[in-house]
């Protein structure tokens, strides 16, 4: 077997000096779980050790492409094997709370598939227990490692667009009605990380209307907007019943605009040279808005695949000891935006002022090991 | 001059048993009115007698191109002509009320340019005054007249989608920002007069949600989500401040849906195979939802100008004393939901219920010529 | 009248040091010439007094639209009317080198549709006889006017492709069969004047093929090469026959390479950064050749009418006794490749040398005017 | 080891009256050799045995992923491996002659990669050999399998197109200059498979040019037309020098015409009710042409992959002796079309009539073992 030994292992005997392993376990090997397993595989100073899911077909599925990992039924023989240092949670959202407080409660670090959690409370008391516990929160938001949102942050960072005005998002296809949760917290965490990664400002309300078209109370259509003190505004159009699959985003600024499109194989980004302004004309109490169009630049983007990135940054943060780009902050500031969105479609749409994520914790921690 | 004479009075000459012609005049002569003019010149048993702008330089291209055509600068002196059957007014929103009303007193047909006034009070004065003079108001949504709405309206009457269940629509683009109208008020009315034409079902409730980037507190972006009693659901995405043109509707059946791309060259209305049902699984409590894509399939549509046909159409209703297919009352409908829209907006996108159309109008003929 | 008087008359009269006006006549009033009628019509400093068509329901159209011009059914009316300075034949190919002949010969100025003529030998005998006369003879070839083209040849001029090394063209869609001249006289032309624009090198010969699919004898479906000394390499596929229009066209530099969609309404040029280079690695024998890719580049295309440029340099190229852009020497050199193209159908694809422009023509004004 | 067993033999203690399993070799693990392996390791009763590549890390990248392959640095340690009953070649187009005849000799069956060998003459010593020694001798075109050409074919041979007119196809992009074959030779054979798969009529001749921009003598962009007595045409554009990758289709008939784009994710084949039709008024001594488009038809399409239902007609063709799709007859039709190329190529675009394929093939198995 020594040919097909963890290539980490290699690694270890041939830098000595290098920093420690992570040894991690995946719980959840459903549509996702080969993804993870397969990068983690493939991340430096990562040894995938196990993973565990209930139905023995997916275990026997994960035997035969990767014969060195081992799989077992029960997540608790992930969460209390005392080799693995590092627990990945890919399980349906309603689990994800209980699996990683347990995690955290035994001081493993952990890493939570979007949306993090159910509620921000629940969010909140995680963050809470990492911090007490000194191990590493993280959510993966995949898209935050791309070379598109890269570029895209880049881009409003260095005042490339201007002020920004509004974010645009279209996320809509056929297929995969999700039975636990709505079309907004299955598709949209992706475009509000984007959002909440971009945009510095902190979102002030929201308003969501949707529509379910079974029987079961489950919005399969449902729009989101989230607005802002400064006039900024982001809107989330997100459907499991298009016939064409769209994923487009447009980013406005005063000076420059951005189309993101991510179904494109090479133009993801167009950036047009695109703006307008206004002036008081007090004379004739009137408005001037002047426009400008110009040219277009495609930007050539890194093609590194986004979940080894994320992957490597799970990694190296716990090493490190330093605050991974897909934080936990900004996992519970999707959550936020969702949790306020279920609120809105509840109350027909009304507007939803969103807390402040400041107010201090107080839940202890023996609270949330109940 | 008898070479360049008004081609009716030679269909007039020729058959003498044809139907009554139509003595026309255009009042507003801007960005639309050469297309109404152009189209009112080739409309059977038509003649465009005058056009009034109080611009001098209008009227001058106007003579250029249409030597045969009077130009006046006041609108009274097209209303007031007794020779003048039909007045078409294509001039800014609030002036629609005045001019039409004045119209309409005199006895003449009433062509109003889209949205129909500022108000549903104004709309339902007009419908009135209308009735009791025995004349025709109509109003002009051209995209009624267009082949893609069309065969998109013989799709759903004939339950070739099965049963609807959701319209969204998407029209936004750089530049002209609108004055005196916000942006829904100004591009939504094409697309709320088709989600009117085609779903028979009366709406229910509108929510919106809007910004406004200049200071004049004119929406230059906004969300407008129509509500019906089954389920339905109809979405509208408007702006003037996209970097890109995209003009998109999707109507959704369970059995067949429609992509709709305005600015397709040939494929305009692309109609997917594609549909889902589901079923409540009692054993397990849960709903099980199947998909369904087939075939796509891209009719050829008719290739006749819209325009022409919404002129024709007004001719010869006034003909036949018959009811357009842009009636006053759908334009009523599309002033409804727009007003509705404003108030939800006003109220953070509060829900708003549309009051039924068929509140008694209790207006005398008197208070409206006030 | 006075309000519809031509309105160069009206810059005459203002300014009266002006440029010396230019009186024309178009002949031919098929598909093309309302288009030309309403260009020169706008054109500055040029007067447009008579059209000429055999059909007289070409020329009650003309009264229709053109009041102001007079319509008349022989071309000679035009050729021999001594207010008339300049001559524009949009006729028949077959017929334009005995028009355009006879104008010259009147030392009227002559502008003659694309392709010049069904020969070098007339267009070359054309080009002599224009000289001897000391009038304008332009060819029109619209498309160097656009901002497409104007904006491809500044980079090639500039050398921002680095060294071009190939041109591809596809010009492709359903109907317009022609009766008089195959598809690569019909719509090649377009794609050939544009590469004589933009490469200066002379081509060396060419290689054509083409199948008929009537029985007419008259190629529908055809495909040159054009090849040139130096390795550059130019290829036209044309058809009649295609389910879809295509119009694109690739500049490939070693440097950067150029997409040239014209049916997109505003990218139509995309300039990619993208190049090759190779070296020879003498130990093993090989040449190495690496790649790149990087950003593109979609610049803002003037959006002035194509045609109205074209009269604007007729007009002004016979006021300032200058060049046209699109000159009768490139006129003549589309000709050469065309006549080339039929000679090599003829012979199954045989490779035909193009004989040089520089061979002195010999025929005099007595041998051309029989 | 029992978990990761190779699934066939599970199959067989299953189903012991099963079809007789087929141990494969392959013969080059290079760009295709992972998808080749994948799929075989995915085909029924077929269990891969081992993998020849002379580079050791090759050989450990197939390690690592297909721990139950045997991986061996020389060919022949798979050609003369009595366990091995099928070998498929997937080296350098130069080896495939040598390698393959030692296989058949050997008696074993044999796929090879396209294209089939560097000449004819190759080709039917190979084709002669097998018939010999009684085994499977086939050629992996891998489009044959694709839902999109077997589409097609159905389409032409129910006479749905009316009678086919030509064949059009632009396959370019940048990149992969192959350093023994030129750009035809490398991405044609795709499309002349495709081509010789659904038009039976056998082709008359061939026009090709081509350039080369690098100093090896390999043309990078090349031009193929090829020629058929009926008046059908087909046309083929290939370059390695292209900013955009294009894999287009255009395959007309007088009643439908079909656009098939590979990289379309789901519309990839169109079909168009566009048709055309003559008719000779001799009258006026002119062919009169009518033109009709209709409706667009977007098939749904099969959407197994290629490459697995290639794989499974090579097993299932062997346990059945029948004739594959992929047949090594169809094989030397395209290396007959692509040697036919090059020798037009070499004179300059001349046309070069196509050998009949019925010739007897005269050389002894001596001949062809020496």
């Amino acid at each position: 077997m020594e040919l097909y030994m963890c290539k980490q292992w290699v690694d270890f005997f041939y830098y000595s000096n290098s920093k420690a392993m992570v040894n991690v376990g995946i719980i959840g090997y459903g549509y996702w779980g080969p993804n993870l397993v397969r990068n983690f595989f493939a991340a430096a100073d990562c040894c995938v050790k196990a993973v565990a899911d209930g139905r023995s077909e997916r275990l026997q599925q994960l035997g035969k492409v990767f014969p060195t990992i081992k799989g077992v039924q029960d997540a608790e023989d992930i969460i209390y094997d005392p080799d693995i240092d590092a627990v990945i949670i890919a399980t349906p959202v309603s689990t994800h709370f209980t699996l990683a407080r347990k995690a955290l409660a035994e001081g493993k670090h952990v890493l939570i598939e979007k949306p993090m959690t159910s509620s921000t409370e629940e969010a909140e008391l995680l963050i809470n227990l990492a911090k007490q516990k000194g191990v590493l929160l993280m959510v993966d938001h995949t898209f935050l490692y791309t070379g598109a949102v890269e570029k895209m942050k880049y881009l409003v960072d260095n005042k490339e667009l201007g002020n920004i005005k509004y974010l645009d998002s279209t996320r809509i296809n056929l297929g995969l009605f999700q039975s636990d949760i709505n079309v907004l917290w299955d598709l949209a965490p992706h475009d509000i990380s984007i959002l909440n990664y971009i945009v510095r400002e902190r979102p002030y309300s929201v308003n969501a209307t949707g529509i379910t078209h079974t029987n079961n109370n489950i919005e399969n259509i449902a729009y989101l907007t989230v607005n802002y003190a400064s006039g900024f505004i982001a809107h989330f159009n997100c459907s499991w019943t298009s016939p064409v699959k769209v994923r487009m985003m447009l980013i406005g600024g005063d000076q420059k605009m951005i189309l993101y499109n991510d179904l494109e194989p090479t133009e993801k980004v167009k950036i047009y040279d695109t703006g307008y302004s206004y002036l008081n004309d007090e004379e004739k109490n009137k408005v001037r808005i002047d426009y400008r169009t110009g040219d277009i630049h495609v930007p050539k983007l890194a093609t590194t695949e986004a979940l080894l990135g994320m992957a490597n940054d799970f990694i190296s943060s716990i090493q490190e000891k330093k605050e991974p780009k897909s934080s936990c902050q900004l996992g519970l500031d999707v959550v936020r935006i969702l949790e306020a969105s279920s609120e809105s479609i509840k109350h027909n749409g009304r507007e939803v002022i969103l807390e402040s994520s400041t107010s201090p914790v107080t839940h202890t921690i023996q609270e949330v090991l109940i």
